[in-house]
């Protein structure tokens, strides 16, 4: 972010603060306590001071609750390997401190007075986003995450003029303001701890899994075994294909088979994919790290379609043209999912029983659970109690 | 190739010639002026010696005419920008002296016994490939470049057995020899010097656009208007399309202009592409280079698909994830084109008089276009006079 819009933020922020003060004198007082607010709200979380992959406390402020914003006392968030990829820079320089966290579930304390789809009390998550322009093209069609007019705000560490701090701030905290559209409904019959991974890693697997318009039967292949990848599984098989789990980590083995799936392979070798040449009908890949992605597309019948989701450092994935030539495979790509869409799978997962596989922790143990996810260690998604920042 | 071969194949020529030597006392001496021979052919031709990217004189020896081969008298062959890649060992180390050439026309002057494909006289082309298995799916599937038991022998620098410098030599020479699967016929109503550059840059642009399935009036874009991209416009136009070319040679346009497309857009910066966003159905890209795949996809439309033909240095491109997962464009690659395919290539240029725009260049001048190529001032593919080497 450079200096003018700083500047910019800053008096953005003051004005706000004198319209606010002369709003407060012309309304009766008690109307803010659950509406929109003139205060920044204090904060407590975990923040990265630097890209050395470690984590520390840290209290800051979020923005005063605007009219369309609503103020969630985070519950739980879990921890999304991308966080430690963003804070070490893998992605790109960081502005710090940044608190990362972008799977966040919690109840709604108080609603701006604009606002109409939640009440206080409400169970709400939050995602990846936390604003778009709304209005382009791609945002009417619900895939705010693709903004045509570059205005997303990603859930930690994107220049956002009405953050305290000039940049959002993610959910290793214990609350969050966000504009109520980007904020999706929890369903009393699933937990805030199991919904939390739903709001990165469900929707990150179930948008392509839709997308891909699969049947049910049709051979559906998962690579990489992590946070995404299990529920990518989990997913599949609640959508009734036959899945084919490829994961590089022998001891994954028992914990994939309980999931339901047809086989879980061990790729130790990629001449292990070559048994399934040609047999599957889609394949996903959760992989983040550059990868042979035409051996794994080989596992693909002719024309059939593999998704990346996993995004590797830089953003950049190494294909090699004459494989992808010889198996056919389209190759595409895929980022999160809208909010329509995210809502869809917190509702999918609550009602048919889709639950990620979690460990709560506490804050404290957040650089240990850090250190297991590069490690390939998590089984499957660590859930920091946000009781605990 | 290691030493177990060479001397295999050293004892197989001599069996070979044992054999026929058995032979040509118990048969009618005329009998082998047109059909299989015994004794190797003499060639004349051009080779890189090492990987300089400089190409000499070279006399060699081509094998005898085996039962199913036959025997071309060359006229003509072009020049790919693949030869170039090759012979400098872009693509991997390569074995020297090496003949390059995969565009070849001429006229059948022998065929083996059991030929019935080609009579001598007949005008005849050759490819990119010169054998395979002709028994695996791919094969009987016409896609015989996939061959999947790894027996395709690519027309230069390929390991084979049965000739006499130990590895397949193309067509810039006087001459070759090849099994008859693996030529195709040149209808008379297409010059063999416009028609060489369909043996690799046709086919190559033909079996994607063909297997894209474009209506009349689709928008299709074609990425890089070189030997293979001037293709892809003319097969486009022919069939129909709204062509959009993209090119970065200014001095290109002008031409462009002539062969019928829709626009010609000059890329000498990506910006350039936005006005085009979401705009076209199917995209070729022939450039043989890395370049921002993504921002050349970003004007197709949602789920579009783009086809790389263009083969960069090392086979490996990289693709922006994050910018692919924007477009929801669906990458694949593709190779040449199967021996079917080949033939309908040939036969729809010369029925719809789409030929290549060529210069014609003696052999003494290969180095020199070599250099051009490199530079981007072909206009648009060299064909050497074999009468010259």
């Amino acid at each position: 972010m450079n200096d003018e819009n700083q500047l910019s933020r800053k008096k953005f922020i003051q004005q706000a603060s004198l319209a606010g003060a002369g709003l407060l004198l012309a309304r009766p007082l008690p109307m803010f306590t659950q509406t929109t607010g003139v205060k920044n709200i204090k904060t407590k979380g975990y923040a990265a001071k630097d890209a050395s992959g470690k984590l520390v406390p840290w209290e800051f402020e979020r923005r005063a609750v605007g009219d369309s914003d609503i103020l969630i006392e985070i519950k739980f968030t879990s921890i999304c390997h991308s966080d430690i990829h963003t804070m070490k820079g893998d992605w790109g320089a960081q502005p710090y401190p940044q608190v990362p966290g972008h799977e966040i579930a919690g109840i709604v304390t108080a609603v701006g007075k604009k606002v109409t789809k939640f009440k206080v009390g409400d169970r709400a998550g939050v995602g990846c986003m936390v604003d778009s322009c709304m209005k382009c093209e791609s945002c009417q069609h619900g895939e705010e995450q693709f903004c045509d007019n570059g205005a997303t705000v990603f859930t930690y560490g994107f220049p956002d003029r009405i953050s305290p701090s000039g940049i959002s701030q993610g959910g290793y905290s214990n609350n969050i303001v966000v504009r109520d559209h980007f904020a999706v409904h929890i369903p009393d019959h699933i937990s805030l701890e199991q919904a939390a991974p739903l709001l990165c890693a469900g929707i990150t697997t179930y948008s392509p899994l839709i997308n891909a318009g699969f049947k049910r039967g049709d051979k559906i292949g998962v690579a990489g075994i992590g946070g995404l990848g299990h529920l990518a599984v989990k997913l599949a098989v609640a959508k009734g294909a036959d899945v084919y789990a490829f994961t590089t980590s022998p001891d994954k083995v028992k914990d994939i088979l309980s999931f339901g799936v047809k086989e879980a392979i061990l790729v130790d070798d990629v001449a292990k994919l070559k048994p399934y040449r040609k047999k599957l009908n889609y394949m996903i890949s959760t992989i983040p790290a550059q990868f042979d992605v035409a051996a794994y597309a080989s596992v693909l019948k002719r024309g059939g379609f593999f998704t990346q989701v996993g995004m590797p450092a830089g953003f950049n994935l190494t294909l090699n043209t004459i494989a992808f030539a010889n198996t056919h495979v389209n190759f595409n790509a895929s980022l999160i999912g809208g909010m329509p869409q995210t809502q869809e799978v917190i509702d999918y997962c609550a009602d048919n029983k889709v639950f990620p596989q979690i460990q709560i922790i506490k804050a404290q143990q957040i650089n240990d659970a850090w250190m297991k996810v590069i490690n390939k260690e998590a089984r499957f998604r660590y859930v920091i109690d946000a009781a605990t920042f």
